[in-house]
Parts: C-alpha cells; sequence; structure tokens
C-alpha cells in the first residue's frame, strides 16, 4: 500500500471541481434556454449596457481596493474550479507515501521525476525541495508557514473583492436602469418607442441580478469554503516535509496527521 | 418503573415532527386554496419558470458549496420532520432504564433484541455495541465524541446550505421576472398579451418567494433549534454508555444526567 | 412606613402595562380610522387574504419551532400587558416590608392572607412558601435560581418567536399579493374588474405590514426591554427569600438589595 | 491665566450645536424650497396622512418601550442641540482654573456666585456642592459615578428609541401608502380621482422617509456621537471635584487631567 | 545600494493612487458616455434635484457628526487619490537608508535639504526633526505613537463619515423622487406632462444611487483598506526614527524592520 508509485497516478488527473462547473455552467444553460424559449436571444445583448454594469462593476470595485488585489483575485478565483489537492485524506495519503519512499530509496532519490510529480501542490513542492537541499527545520517551518499565511490572506482578499463586487452589480444595474427609463420618458409621445426602451433600460438590472447572484456571489462562497479545506492541506503538507527532513519513522507521522483530520477522514496506511 | 419493558415500547412510534408537518403542510394547503379559489390553479404552473427557480436555486447553491455538502443536506433535512429520539427528558429515561437492565440481567443479555430496538439511535445503538464488546472506556469515549461532533458539523453546515439556498431563491425569481419582463415589452403591440405574459413574468418571483419564506427558511431555523436538542441527547447517551460500560449503579447515572438536564425536565426514576 | 399592612394594597391593582395598550390600540384606533375615513372600511376585510397572512405566518412560524415554543410564546407575550411587580423599586420594598413583617410577627404567622396576596408573583411566592416549610437555604436558592434561569429562556425563546414571525409575515403578504396579480393580470380584458382585483391583492400586503410593524416588533422589543426588569425583581425576590429564612436583619437585607439596584432606584426605609 | 474670572464668562454663552441646527434646519428648508418651487406646496399636507405617520410612529414606539423611556429620551434629545459643555479641553480648562480658585480663596468661597453659574453643568454643580459641604471622598466618588453611570444609560437608551422610531416610521409610512392604494383601486371608474389620490397615497411614504432620514436618524447618530465626549467630560470634572476637595495642587489635577486627554487636546496651563 | 542619493529620488513621484483615479473616473466616463449615447446628456441636470440629494447629503450627515468631523474627512478623502508612501517595503527601505547616511555622515548633516525632502511624510519629518534635536528617546516614541493613534482615528472617523454620506444619498434621492411624484400626480389631466415630471422625479433616485455607489461607498473601502497599510508605514518609521536616534546599526534596525513587514514583503539590503 506504502509504495511510490501511487504518487505520480494523481496530479494526471487535473480535477476539474464539479459543483462549481456543474453549477455555474447548469445555470447558464438554464437561463439561456429560457432566453431562446422567449424568441429571440438577442434582445437580451445590449453593448452599452453590458459596458455599464460589468465595465463600472469592475472599474468600482476596483477603486474600493488596488490593482494588485484584484488582479490577485482573479488568479485566486481559478482555484475554485479546480478540484485536485484538496481533500485532505487524499493529501494525507500522499505525504505518507512520500515519507516511506523517502525513507526506502534516500531523501536524494526524490529530486527528479518525484519532485517534478508535485509541480501542482506549490507548498509542498517548495518544501520537499526545501527538505532536499538540506535547509533547518526551523527555517523550512518559518517558510511554509509564511506561504501558508499569505495563501490564507489572498484568499481572504479575494473574497472580499468578490463580495464587494456582488454587492456594486445591482447597484450599477439600478443606475443604468435609471439612465434608461429617465431616457425613455423623455420621449412618450411616440408609445412605439416605449416597449422595447424599457426592455432595454431593464436589461442593466438583468446583467447586475445575474452577475451578483450567479457569478460573485457563488465564487466568494466557494473560495471561503475552501479556504478551511486549503489550509487543513496545507498543515499536512508542512507535517510531512518537516517529518521527512527529519527522517522520521512514517507510523509516526500517520499519527500526527491523524490527530489534525476530521474523525471519520483519518487514514491507516500502516496500521 | 425502572424496567426494562418500558425500552421496545417507544422505538414502534415513527414519530412526525408535528410542527413541521403541519405547519409547512398546512401552508401548502392553504396557498393551494387561495389558487383554486381564484380559478384555476393550472395558470400558477409554468414549467420554464419552475425549472430557472427551482433548478437554478439548486445549481447555484450547489456550486457555492460542494456536491457531498448538498446531499448531505438533503440527509440532514430530513430529520426535521420525525420528532422521535429529540426529547432529553426521555432520552434520559431510556438510558436510566437500559442502565437499569444491564445491571440486573447483565452486559451480554442486551446483545440481541435489546440493541436491535436502537437502530433508530445510531449513536446510542454505537456506544452500546461498543461497551458489549468490551471497548475500554476512553476510546469509547472518544468515538462517540467524534461521532457528535460528527453530528454538529454536518447540522451546522446542512442550515448554511438552506441559508444560502433561501437566499438565492428570490434572487433566481427577480432574474426569471426580468426576463419576463423584457420579453414582454418587446410585444407591446399586442396588447391581448400583455396581461398572461406579466403573469408569467410574475410567477417566478412567486416560486422564488414561496421556497424562501415556507421551505428552505423554515428548515434551517428548524434545524438550528434541533441541533441543539440533539446534542443534550447526545451527550445525556454517551453518560449512559460510558456508565453502562463501567457497571456503576444507575442511582449515580441519574444524578450526572439530571445535572445536564435544564430545571424542570430533571427525571427521578430512584428517588 | 416599614409595616406590613402595604402588602396587601399593591396585589389589588392589576396593572395595565399603558405604552403597550395605548401604543398599540391608539395605532389600531389610528389606522380604523383612516380606513373609515375612506369610505367603506368593510373593502379591507377579505377573509381568504386573512388567513393566508394570519393562518400562513402562524404556520410557518411553528414549522420554524415547534408548537411547545409556539403555546409557551403567546403565555409569555401576555405578561407584556402587565404592569406590576416589574417596577424594581416597588420590589425591593415589598421585600423588606415582608422581611420585616416577618421578623416582627414570625416566619408562620406569613402563611394564609400574606402568602395569598403574592400569589400574582410566583417567583416570590414560592420562595416564601419554601422559607415557611423551613426549606434548608442552599435548596432555596438552587430551585429559585433554577425558576429564574427558565423565565428568561422563555422569554428569550418567545422574543426569537416573535422576530421569526415578523419576518415571516410580511413574506407571507408578498406571496398573497403575488397570487392576486397573477389571477387578475389573467382577466386584463376586463377592465372594471382590474381596480377591485388589484385591491384585494394588495391586501394580504397590508396584513403583512400591520402584523409584522404593528404586532410582531413591538412585542419583541417590549419582551426583551421587560425581561431585564424581571431578572433585577427576580433577584430582588431571591435575596429577599433568602434573607426572610435566615431570619435576618432587615436593615441588611436593605443594604443588599440597594447594591444590586441602580442608582437613582434606591430605597431607604430604614435609614 | 490661571484666574478665576475665566469661569463666569463661559456659562453666558448658550452654545447651538451649529452641525444639527444648520444640518436639520438647512435640510428643512431645501425640501420646502423644492415643495414650493413645484407650485403649492399645501399638497404635500394631508391632516389623516400625518396623523398616521407621526401619531403612528410615537405609538408603536411607546409601545417597543415605556412611557418613562419615550419621556427621558425627548428630554435627552434636546441635548443634540447645545454645543456648550462637551468640548473636553474646555472642560479640562475650567475645572484647572476653579482648582487654582479654590486654593487661592478658600473652598468656602465659591459656594454664591462662583457655583450659580455652573447650573449648566449638572455634575460639575453637584460635585462642587458635595465637596463644599465637606463630604467624604469616598461618597462623593460613588455619587458623581452613580451620576454618570445614569447618563450613559438615558444616552444609551435614546439612542435606541430614536434607532426604533427610524425602523417604524417608513413602515407607517408603507402602511398608510397601502390604505391609500386600496382605497384609490376601488375608485377607478373615475379617472379624474386617480391622480390625487395617488398623491395622498404616497405622501405617507414620505413622510415616513423624511422622518426617518432627516428626524430620527441623525439624531440617533449624533446622540452617541456625543455621549463619548460627555464621558470624557464627565470624567474630567470627577477628577476636578475630588482634586478640589482634597485641595490638592492644581498642577497635579492638569497631569491627572492630561493623562485621560486624547494627544494634541491637552492643556497646558502651568507649565 | 544603501547609499543616501536614493531618497530624494523618491519625493519627486507626486503618485497618484490608479485604482482610485482610473476606477471613479472610468466609471463617470462610462456613465456620461451612456447618457450622450441616449440623446441630449442635459435632460439628466436638474439643479433643485442637485441641491436636494447633494446638499441634503452633505447636510443631513454634518447633522450626524460635527463641522470638524466632515471638514476633517475631506481632508482625509484626498488621500485616498495619493498613492506615494503608502507601500511597506518602499518605506523600509527608506528608513534604512536614511539610518545608514546618519552613521556615516552624523546625525546633524541630515538637517537641511534631507529633512526637506521629507515634508511628504509627516510623521517621519517630524520624528527626524525630534531626533536631530536630541529629543530623549521615551518623548519622541510618546510624541510619534500619538501622531499615528490621532491618524488611526481621524481615518476611523472619516470612514464613519463616508458610510453615513453612503446610508443618506440614496434615501435623499428617494425623497426627491417622492415630491416630484406627488407633484406629477396632481396635473395628471396634462397627459404630455406627465413624461417629462416623471423624468426629473427619478432624476433625485439617480443622483442618490451615484453618489453612494460610486463615490461615497468606494471611498470609505478605500479608506479602511489603506488604514492598515498606513499603519504599517508609520510603525517602520517609528523603528527607524528610534534607532536614528539610538545610532544603532542599521543591520539591526533591519532586523527589526523585516519581523513586522509580511513574509514576501521582507527588505535584504545588508544581507
Amino acid at each position: 500500500m506504502a509504495d511510490g508509485l501511487d504518487i505520480p497516478a494523481r496530479p494526471a488527473r487535473p480535477g476539474l471541481d464539479l459543483a462549481t462547473v456543474l453549477g455555474l455552467g447548469g445555470t447558464a444553460v438554464l437561463i439561456t434556454a429560457a432566453l431562446l424559449l422567449g424568441g429571440s436571444a438577442l434582445s437580451f445583448i445590449d453593448l452599452p449596457s453590458v459596458l455599464i454594469v460589468i465595465g463600472g462593476t469592475l472599474l468600482v470595485t476596483t477603486a474600493c481596493f488596488s490593482l494588485e488585489d484584484v488582479a490577485r483575485t482573479l488568479r485566486v478565483v481559478r482555484t475554485t474550479f479546480r478540484a485536485s489537492g484538496r481533500e485532505p485524506r487524499e493529501a494525507a495519503l500522499k505525504v505518507i507515501n512520500l515519507a516511506t519512499l523517502a525513507r526506502q530509496q534516500g531523501l536524494l532519490k526524490m529530486q527528479g521525476p518525484v519532485l517534478d510529480l508535485l509541480k501542482r501542490e506549490p507548498i509542498l513542492h517548495k518544501g520537499l525541495s526545501l527538505a532536499i537541499d538540506g535547509t533547518p527545520e526551523p527555517e523550512v517551518d518559518s517558510i511554509l508557514r509564511g506561504e501558508l499565511a499569505a495563501m490564507v490572506d489572498r484568499q481572504r482578499i479575494a473574497a472580499q473583492v468578490l463580495r464587494k463586487a456582488a454587492e456594486i452589480a445591482p447597484a450599477m444595474g439600478l443606475i443604468g436602469t435609471l439612465i434608461g427609463l429617465v431616457q425613455m420618458l423623455g420621449h412618450l409621445d411616440d408609445p412605439s418607442r416605449i416597449g422595447p426602451s424599457m426592455a432595454v433600460a431593464l436589461l442593466t438590472t438583468f446583467y447586475g441580478a445575474i452577475l451578483a447572484t450567479i457569478v460573485f456571489t457563488p465564487l466568494a462562497s466557494k473560495l471561503e469554503r475552501n479556504s478551511a479545506d486549503d489550509q487543513l492541506v496545507g498543515r499536512i503538507y508542512l507535517l510531512g516535509v518537516l517529518s521527512i527532513g527529519r527522517k522520521d519513522n512514517p507510523r509516526r507521522l500517520e499519527m500526527q496527521i491523524n490527530s489534525v483530520l476530521p474523525p471519520g477522514q483519518r487514514v491507516s496506511v500502516f496500521q
């Protein structure tokens, strides 16, 4: 069970987060179907409205934070579509296997292909490289904790940015609709234009509701939910790297990891 | 009073939670009556509207969490319709009776039919099985506490999922109504279609309000309310199982249980 | 001043809470006057609308809690219309007078008519009965504290039930209005029915707003406000009963009571 | 600088709070101007609407609290229009001057005109009277702390009453508008009455918004903001009165006062 | 690397905060474009509406606070458009360079041009002047901490003022729209005036939404976000000034500064 060949198998699975992809994609399909069913879906596309709502939301959100915060949010948001590397149990098995391999074949044997296979887990990859280089344990501990703290911070700020965007989008939608209504009311003498003008005026409210409800709010919620898992996985990787660096018995590592895992997710490779 | 025959009598009562069943069922009857009274209730059923609101709410809620969180919520929600096994006083009487029976007839006598009768109380059933198998007390304590913590966690996440769904449902309703309004406004030239189109557009808002007000919010509130009772019952079962394992005097168990029961719910089997 | 005849005088005053009665009653008169002024007040009464809003709110609120919670709320709410026995200063004078009387005439003399006069103050009545029966002080203390804790708990849950009802009532009003609007929009071809149908549709929103604004919210606020006073009065009664049981000097009781009373409400019967 | 003649000069300035007076008065002028500009401002006055919104808000707010709470709020609210005696730096200079005067001329010399000039600062006046009467320091300390605590409590409850009124006013406005709309919809057959009826129906919403936005909310915010200043001034008066009673060196008082003043507001009479 | 010439180079860059300027400016451009695209942008300008919303918001916000609070807010808000001097890493390099320069050339050499170049950083400028004057370390520490506390306080109050204004602006917009609607409804007999009157009535809601969404809310968010950075920079300046005053080794200062910098922003001038 505790053989090193388990490790290569995993990074090959890119691992999409089915809940995010099916949830948001499915909603988009549902809404598009509703638009098509009601006739021409083209009447729901109006470039100035798109610009006011999407552009305005992005610009005002940026003003609330900084250019770097927003750019970092875009990078962090991509992780909500990725499922792999977030399962604490799987992470536990992975580091226990790595520790067993390192003990059997020596730490230096892990340098080449094994290390390459861990590219998708930056914290584990960095920690293992440091351990292979013989960096002293307190320094490895301090560097990895710094990386974990920075990751948590990035996720917290990204969630704040998304929450703020979810607040601004409907407000920009309302502003767009008010502009459209005021413009329409100046031309009430031509009744044939009332309907289409009202329709266009309502589009910005529609865009604002879509952005807030099926884009920003779910992504912020998902990010906050994933953050707890990511921290747990990070702690497991930290335990593993320190254990490998100390050339500890993997059985002791398993015990340490089980003490941070929730009951029911505990692993038992050796026992 | 403290005879073992009390125990079999209870699990036979499936025990519906009258407040949940009458509350939600009664409201459904009231609203259906109002629909029928106003003419054809069929005009309140529109498949695309149902799909957008119910489907969209489920999909977006799933995207906010994970497939397992949502599946687990569906399982936990069923407990809000079940009343039995939630009354702390009843649970106290049950474990005191079990402890008396175990003391009189020996722990091994409880294996067969008695244990079977407790199938509906997984924590009590598991604890008693462990005690009968002679598992050491610290291990029983640790396993049951883990089960209790996992139960509390499941309930907390399920309540979060329901609260989030109660937030998303009206937003999906608004999105559906905006789609309907924009489509209607493009056909203002045919006045005979305005009324029915508006009616259909409003249906999604109606579905969203129904889902949030009489489905998700009450279930979330109920779940949070029941969680405190379930934890108290769990603690009573834990006290009972440990006492049975130690072959303690049931009078001492009664005292221990009374110290965790709120005043006014205390039991007095022996005194 | 400190003579026992003061005590009988008080329970005779049933003591309505003028703020609650005048506040809610006055608002009801104002609104009824506005309905009458605008013509027929009968057009504001529609049985199905009443059923949906009042019935629906009660049913959904019950589903959020339990039948006992709701029944208990109805009992607790009645106390918000009662003013007597909530004034800490008056309670302080009452127990000091009782303590003086008990010291002068002996504890047993208090059994008959004096005890009967305290029926409206269950905690004081129960405490005094226990003291007369010679119950040991720690037990009296524990029983009265249990009663106080149970009272606070009942008030807290009742306030939660009322707050939840204040949240559900406008939502049920909206659901009723949506039903009315959809039904009306199906008959736009008969313009003479539009006005009255719209009027009936709006009635549920009106009922929901009335229930939330002038029934549930003020009662919940009042309950929370009174709870602090009731706890203080309860503590004064507890101090008094323990002092009477110990046959302490009433002057010492006065000092103890003054230390829990807010400055400006302190009493000085002896000094 | 430290001469006693500084003191009489101040109480002569009644001291209106310009922010409150200009802010609320200016807004009232702006809105009245907008009403006059649009034609007859009389069309904005409707006695039944005024009664429902103002009367209803007062009555429901009273029901949420008690008659005394509301009466006390009216008294406390008047202090938000008064600016004098709230400036910590000015209070510090005043008590240091008083302490210097008391040291130079003796405590008894302060009884007549000096004490009369402090009538507008009840805590300082009461404290000084106690010090002149030779009340022991611990008692002065306890009495003044009691007065301060009672003042803070009055302000906290007054702010709660105003916040609740700001919540109820728009709800009463909505109720009034719903009454007007239902009455109007019963007379749709006479189109000439629709406009004026709608206008009257909207008046209650207008009144509710005015009451909440430019009366209750700003007064509550102002009260909360002033409370912190009043507490600081009260602490400075307490330090001063105790120092005068002890016949301390005013230089020591200055040091004590500077340690509670925020940096930048510190005083330096002697140094 | 550690030469003093680095310092002059920086204050020359005035440093606009691109996120604030592009965010708010871009949104203004987007909205103006939308107005122009829909025909005459002039129809969106109505002086009485501007007065009611902007004037009313300023006046009511002032009434909630004080004239000084609002004036101070205007000063603090300007800092949200300035980017320079907020980057902790840059501040760290600046004080380490200053400390090296002071050590090489002596503290007195820093008086003339070097001190002048730091005018844009009031805390650093004041601290360095005090150090050059030979003020004892505890006093420098106390004065700079007082300045930092006052700065944090100003920023906190300014953010509160902006949040309150963001709350009041839409309410004033609603009040203006209600005035316009009531005035319009009195002239329903002239249908040609309905459209333009409604348009003008909606303008105040439009102004209120604009003020809240793209002025007050983003500025308040930005201010709160910047405050944390400003405090960190202030702490770095404090460490630097104390180190310069003690004539410490700049290497020790670098270590001290790195211990308060987040990982990833640490500097390494010497090592």
